[in-house]
């Protein structure tokens, strides 16, 4: 493979925005501009490949080295993303002739199994059709479910604020002087339970037992209602209240989502779809006597907290973007960046991260689940080797820009690049 | 009134934390240690009302001065609160009792209009008995519901939080390439919608109409199926997505909670009380075509949010534990410290403020509404002249400790103070 490729580079975001994914699109911006003998315009695809179909590309290198650095500290998806899910075969021929217009030989996209999956196929096409183009995917995703990557850029972030807040609710749950309460946390995690287990960290250390949150529920395990109502009244008898943290997508044994229940239906005949926390709160006041619970869900604000992201996160996801260049540079196509842990003493304390590369579509549509070693024995709770995982991924906080009382977050000018192009209908 | 008073102080925490409560808190022992002629010991109640009743007090002394600065940080209430409804009129006899045997001639009590109640009671029953007591309120509530004061301590903390994450949210939404898409927040506000009108702050300036949050309920006013469902649609036609902030409080036109609605019933054939936002979510989703709507709940998280801490409302809450000090040694009894806004331009530049006291019966038991003067005509907005009173009150950030990656809070070591009574039963 030549390493001598020169055109334009291209970098677009897709799926869910997390904390930390403009932390990687800066760190694409500033080892591009690295490159200039390789790499002649650096542009930003806006809305995922769905602007890419649409030939919406802004000029990066137009930004401000200032706002360049303030991404690292903006949630959300600078560039805007999608959930389109590429199909067709006309909307990748069209990807190509967006491509081939724009001389885009440098591909980069930063989403999660779905996003890989389509960069792995325009890789496929590219080759198939002898137009010379890198594409490499950098990881992002606060479910922290793609295979082969010890962890995901924006997991980290998204664990810092739940944590954070289940240690906060804790103080207020014990500050209240009132026995047989039981507080509930929804957290976000469709089909693994990365995140609810990662509520763990707020525990203080020799305090296991003892510390909120005392009840996880993953979605990795089906919901068991008898063992469920026998473990909070265990943690009653000895604790003033008991804290559980369960996952959105928590199955009840017959593998419908809990609180989905067909049974359940407003005026309207439709089903009421509380989520799985509020399902439990009532769970709870039914069948406990004298217990008062109340839920809560943080929903999409998990995965935009800019005051809990985490500085190891933040370094991280802005290496992987730089890693993604670097590799593009090397010759290397179809792989995505990794992160590999490198912690010769296992203890946390030597913590440290290394970039690799896997083949795309090793990563493509694959969800990497909670590991069942790491669930406790009670299916409740999750084990110490897991603590040890995801405490390093926590540490180091971000100085953060208020303005007006409220903090200040990037936003691009966006100087869009002409198109040279007729408009593409992606309906059609 | 004679200003020479010799004793000890007592100091104690009631209803739902706040993050500056205990900001109050080290107000009063910062002060408290200034008069060393009249105060003696300080004392804290455990638990409110409950643990005074309980003879639960601590030395306050004797916490470092570490952790009296740390606990400016510190949300939640460190030495615990009540829900506590003294009626009886032992419970009343006990109380003297209790502060008979301690010598106690100073009590202070942190906390909203219930415990204002009960504060006035104590002090008209010391009056009565002779017993030589002063009596200061502090008020304490995120609902910023309590009359005669501009403004409450804990208000302007829990609005930079709600506006923050507003902010943040709406980053989310506009980054995800969607149309037709409906975010639902629902924040606290049982019966006034301050909470959720102070959401208005998320808009940057010059662009009021476009920014979220687009829609604000509350429960000053009765929910208007039509009116809201025109207001999203009207709304979804300008904007890819729709914002709506509604109060946990909302009321059908019948006075019903909204989504407590008898009609919704479980498989067991209870209510279901999915909550407001949650009930919004459903009714968008069933009543527009083509629109995905999400709901979040910030629940409890949003009362203890220490990284949202407003500089401002901590500098307020310390002022008010302290001036509620300076009044009792001053000859003051049956007082609420108050606070009193001087923005001699009126413009929040020169925005200060400054304490006073009102009577604890002009505070008891009432509750200060959302003025109908500031709900826009459309009864889904907030007027200027709330965001010109509410903006000064969120100004500031406080400096956080970490440790491990997650917020470092205080604790009181708690030292108890030796009982010099029976034991008392509550419940009797």
């Amino acid at each position: 493979m030549s390493q001598e490729l020169s055109g334009n580079l291209l970098v677009a975001q897709s799926g869910g925005p997390t904390p930390v994914i403009n932390a990687s699109l800066a760190g694409v911006i500033t080892e591009a501009l690295q490159y200039e003998d390789n790499i002649v315009e650096i542009y930003g695809g806006l809305n995922g490949i769905q602007g890419i179909l649409n030939e919406q590309l802004v000029d990066l290198a137009a930004e401000s080295q200032q706002t360049v650095r303030a991404l690292r500290q903006t949630p959300g998806a600078a560039l805007g993303t999608c959930r389109y899910k590429v199909k067709k075969q006309q909307d990748f021929d069209r990807i190509l002739e967006v491509f081939a217009a724009h001389d885009i030989r440098y591909f980069l996209y930063i989403g999660g199994n779905d996003s890989q999956d389509t960069a792995a196929k325009i890789n496929a096409l590219a080759v198939e059709r002898g137009y010379a183009l890198r594409v490499i995917g950098v990881p992002k995703t606060i479910d922290n479910d793609l295979p082969v990557t010890d962890h995901c850029p924006g997991y980290g972030s998204a664990v810092k604020h739940i944590a954070a807040t289940v240690r906060e609710m804790a103080l207020d749950n014990s500050a209240i002087g009132q026995h047989d309460f039981v507080s509930i946390l929804e957290v976000m995690g469709r089909s693994t339970g990365w995140l609810a287990a990662g509520s763990v960290l707020a525990k203080r250390r020799n305090a296991l037992l003892d510390d909120a949150p005392h009840i996880i529920l993953l979605p990795e395990e089906r919901f068991n209602q008898q063992a469920f109502i026998e473990g909070v009244q265990a943690v009653l008898r000895k604790q003033k209240y008991c804290f559980v943290v369960v996952s959105e997508g928590l199955l009840d044994p017959e593998g419908n989502f809990l609180g989905a229940d067909a049974t359940r239906v407003d005026a309207f005949g439709h089903a009421v779809l509380g989520g799985a926390g509020e399902y439990l709160r009532a769970l709870v006041e039914q069948n406990i006597a004298g217990v008062r619970a109340r839920s809560a869900k943080l929903g999409i604000s998990q995965r935009v907290a800019a005051h809990h992201i985490s500085q190891t996160d933040s370094d991280e996801a802005f290496l992987a973007g730089k890693a993604a260049v670097q590799a593009a540079i090397a010759g290397e196509t179809g792989k995505m960046v990794v992160l590999v842990r490198e912690d010769k003493d296992g203890n946390g304390a030597s913590y440290a991260t290394r970039t690799s590369l896997t083949p795309l579509d090793e990563v493509a549509n694959n969800v990497k689940l909670f590991p069942a070693a790491w669930i406790g024995e009670d299916k409740m709770s999750v084990g110490y080797q897991f603590s040890k995982y995801v405490y390093p991924l926590i540490q180091g906080e971000m100085p953060l820009a208020y303005a007006d009382g409220l903090p200040k977050f990037a936003q691009l000018i966006a100087e869009r690049i002409a198109r040279k192009l007729d408009a593409y209908d992606v309906t059609k």
